[in-house]
């Protein structure tokens, strides 16, 4: 299909289209003429999920390059696919050695020690873990530690789920890009469903009156 | 204290701090003399959580602007000040009106029904959760709506757990800011324990060999 048609397919405008060629997130389409290229149904996929990681997911167009690059590559074992994959989706935080992170780091082992879980100590979800909790104390949360394994708790619940809906999906040739929908995409569905419990909890605590039951 | 101090103590540049009260997000600090201006610590508290927000919360500076405005509200009802103050963090998503966009908004009804929640269905929440369903349709994973219901557990037992924090911090006077640290931050925090137990459930699955236990 042409350029234009691809566009009207997704709902992306052309420029936007051949800006995203530019960034090499999208191959460039087959060229037909010097100056004509035609697009078949893997850009169109593409399209539809670089879209979904910025509308959907907030990432920036330098980590999506990073994501779709993990998306691409050819396939190597399993757990190190989805290791590398969830990896280049993590926020990264500048180092900060202040009392906070101290105490932060050391909350981070203790926990994953506590849960038994066989995690590498250098990968980045922990130190973006580390980091939120030393945010949280250096504004007077460090009492959030106390909720910590509930958290934790629910957290195993989603990774479960999320497993077991990877697991099902047998084609290994798309894991790698299940994986990043299921992450990003994901993150996306627990934090409004987050926000909706919330609700829930405090109409229950506090009486709403008005909600509609 | 001076400017100079403020950034000091913060690690915020003194030309960001002058953004920051430019864009409204920081009270501009007393004036001392015709250019010179005086902050406490109330600057040096809201000067970390504006960076809370954007560093590891990954807000933008408008979202920030309209968070702070909640947060300097005059109290009312408590469930009405929680709602508000998440209102306001929640990402809101284009109309979409096709065929996937109507099926995860039933989807997205049925789960509230089925669950009793007590939430307005024009929540905010609602929609996100509409709009990041309808995005995994699109993609060809409308089948994640079979663990959705793993995701609501642990929504609920993560908005049990916000709730009891908040719940133990007595002062109503920075009960709004907390329910936004907690918000931003706990999303945060649940996003990297999610990693983390994905890693380790991912080792159990499929065997890492390596990783220490």
């Amino acid at each position: 299909m042409r350029i234009g048609e691809l566009s009207r397919r997704t709902g992306v405008p052309v420029p936007t289209v051949k800006y995203y060629v530019r960034e090499g997130l999208l191959p460039p389409g087959q060229l037909t003429s010097p100056n004509q290229a035609s697009y078949d149904e893997t850009h169109e996929r593409r399209l539809r999920l670089i879209r979904a990681l910025l509308d959907v997911g907030g990432l920036k167009v330098a980590a999506i390059r990073e994501v779709l690059a993990a998306v691409d590559d050819p396939a190597r074992s399993v757990h190190d696919v989805l290791g590398e994959a969830t990896n280049s989706i993590i926020t990264r935080y500048g180092e900060e050695a202040d009392d906070e992170a101290v105490a932060a780091r050391a909350e981070v082992d203790a926990l994953m020690a506590r849960r038994g879980w066989q995690v590498d100590p250098d990968n980045p979800a922990a130190d973006a873990l580390a980091a939120a909790l030393a945010a949280l104390g250096r504004l007077g949360h460090g009492g959030f530690a106390r909720v910590l394994d509930d958290y934790a708790d629910a957290a195993q619940t989603v990774a479960r789920a999320d497993l077991g809906y990877v697991a099902g999906r047998a084609a290994m040739d798309d894991l790698v890009e299940s994986v990043v929908i299921g992450t990003v995409l994901g993150d996306a569905v627990f934090i409004a469903l987050r926000r909706l419990a919330q609700v829930d909890e405090s109409a229950r605590i506090y009486g709403a009156g008005k909600a509609p039951r």
